[in-house]
């Protein structure tokens, strides 16, 4: 039996398999992250979308002793100062869909929510003490940053350039994720604004583990045991897997997303923000082909959404995708089909073991 | 003693090591192919830019028995109709350049080289009969395919898509090179026209390796032996590499060049069309971003470069790369510096030999 080459993930986290199920915030279950840390590698509860009542009944499902294997997933953007005419624009710009679906563009909800990570969810934290706590779009303020720290929980976010991936060891993470220009939902960015400057995992995890001292947990592209025993030749001690667990029974997707997934083949991804003023991967629509993919005209995160958000449920109540974020990677064609989460777990870890040793 | 895992491309080409040193026309030399040839991996000889009486001399330099041992590189788009507006307009975009660095921006050279493989191409071929030939932007006529093939070496070409792998597949490549979007120079792209849609490497190799019976050759973000072993776990067969060699001393870039390669980090390099009129990747400079780095105004490759090329020579002479094409993959970073090519083909084989077994 060959073991893993680089055991501090494992270690770190104590964890038995070095697979991390991505937090994929509007998609993923407690179901799902139950069932991957249950297999034993890490389950990944995104809590950004959740209210505080919302968190606590998912937290109380899952159980709080079983709470405490999982990682509970933040953002923690910085909340955009209003700017009422920049929203203004976008519902203008946007207002034709409206007309053609029959919607009263006066009627676009003011507010959406993706909360950033608050004294109120650090109170969560605090009780609830997860093996880990994850952030994306960089890290909360220091204060609230220890406060998670002294309660237990490792803290890792992700890097999408070398720069992020120092600044994010500078910080105090114990981890960081390397989150390569082919993975799926929104890019971690918080340094780096230029889209056309991102990396390849390929080009980014090599670099990320020579200028950190902390594991690297690679991510984008991941989807089966070739890329999961590549990460680990490249530098990774973990990988984070999104867009293959997005075919398990545990998550239940809108159906026009799930039948764009089982379509999607390499190039048929993009990076856009139209969906919310955030650069993020997703299956290409027509929203993204005929406002973006990146709109300068899109207000800043997560602004955007209030507008898109009624005509993605309109459209989808017709069976049509065109407003929808399919967020997906760029290897979605790696994926099994239907296989149950923690299974997937087991057999992805089962070949990669047999794999190393025999690449 | 580990052996490599793949033998598919060692015995095509009869080669003893599974590196394949990218063309990179106008910066490579005989000397560095031979290098790469006598070390047991595939030289590349990139005659697009040769005339050829060029050609012939660099063959005869190298010897006739030895280029037997090489790989020839040939461009194989189709060259563009004449298009005097689109140029005329080029010109006028970039006068102000002219201006500044007291250039005549009527004397601009009406035409460039980069001509397309062709009959007097192919004669060479059929002389010189070389190990392999590699076409980029697709692959020639099928007439010209069927007699580089009957004249012995095997023809291989690079897809960026799934669907280009298959391209070349059905029209009888021997093996295809999956070119990543990390990799520098000219995207080899020939149906792929959007670039937002292009394939990381770590997402396309295996995507690739399952579309196609042929081997596959990774490339894009390969630069030491841990990129090597992770193309072999991902479904390579060898890799193709190319801005590590420029660090090589068999080449001899431009200072400006060598400056910029050096100093490249992983962010620093995007995708433009400014420089030929086809998207190449290159270290961000001063054209790039106040031009590009895409830009809807660059006529059809290779018209665009005739432009620039009286700009770039003129700065160089004044110590500036602001009109330089400084390609490079993202990877720069993780090249050794100096290292002789023959040398360094041999201590990145060895090393991936001693990492496969221990990934």
């Amino acid at each position: 039996m060959q073991n893993w080459p680089d055991r501090r993930i494992l270690d770190l986290f104590d964890i038995q398999l070095p697979i991390i199920q991505a937090p994929m915030a509007g998609s993923s279950t407690p179901e799902l992250a139950m069932a991957v840390s249950d297999a034993g590698g890490l389950g990944s509860l995104p809590c950004a979308l959740l209210s505080l009542e919302q968190m606590r009944a998912a937290l109380e499902l899952i159980g709080p002793g079983a709470a405490r294997r999982l990682n509970l997933n933040f953002f923690s953007h910085a909340p955009p100062a209003t700017d009422s005419l920049r929203s203004v624009n976008w519902r203008a710009q946007l207002s034709p869909y409206y007309l053609e679906l029959g919607l009263d563009p006066e009627a676009v909800p003011a507010a959406v929510g993706r909360q950033p990570f608050d004294d109120a969810y650090c109170r969560m934290v605090e009780e609830y003490r997860p093996a880990v706590v994850s952030f994306h779009f960089g890290l909360p303020s220091r204060d609230l940053m220890e406060r998670v720290k002294a309660a237990g929980p490792k803290v890792i976010s992700s890097a999408t350039t070398v720069a992020e991936a120092r600044w994010l060891e500078d910080r105090g993470c114990d981890a960081v994720i390397a989150m390569g220009f082919e993975a799926g939902g929104h890019r971690g960015s918080f340094l780096a604004a230029d889209m056309s400057r991102q990396v390849g995992t390929f080009a980014l995890v090599p670099q990320v583990a020579d200028a950190v001292q902390v594991p690297v947990i690679a991510a984008g592209g991941i989807a089966d045991a070739r890329g999961i025993v590549a990460a680990f030749a490249l530098g990774a001690a973990a990988v984070q897997i999104g867009t293959a667990y997005l075919f398990c029974p545990e998550v239940n997707l809108p159906a026009v997303y799930r039948e764009a997934l089982h379509g999607a083949g390499d190039e048929d991804t993009m990076i856009t923000n139209v969906f919310t003023g955030r650069p993020a991967r997703g299956i290409a629509n027509r929203l993204m082909r005929e406002q973006g993919p990146l709109s300068l005209l899109a207000p800043a995160f997560p602004s955007a959404a209030a507008a898109v958000t009624p005509l993605k449920a309109a459209a989808e109540a017709l069976g049509r995708d065109d407003f929808s974020n399919l967020w997906s990677g760029q290897a979605a064609r790696l994926a099994r089909r239907s296989m149950p989460a923690g299974q997937l777990t087991r057999l992805l870890a089962q070949q990669s073991l047999n794999k190393l040793g025999s690449v």
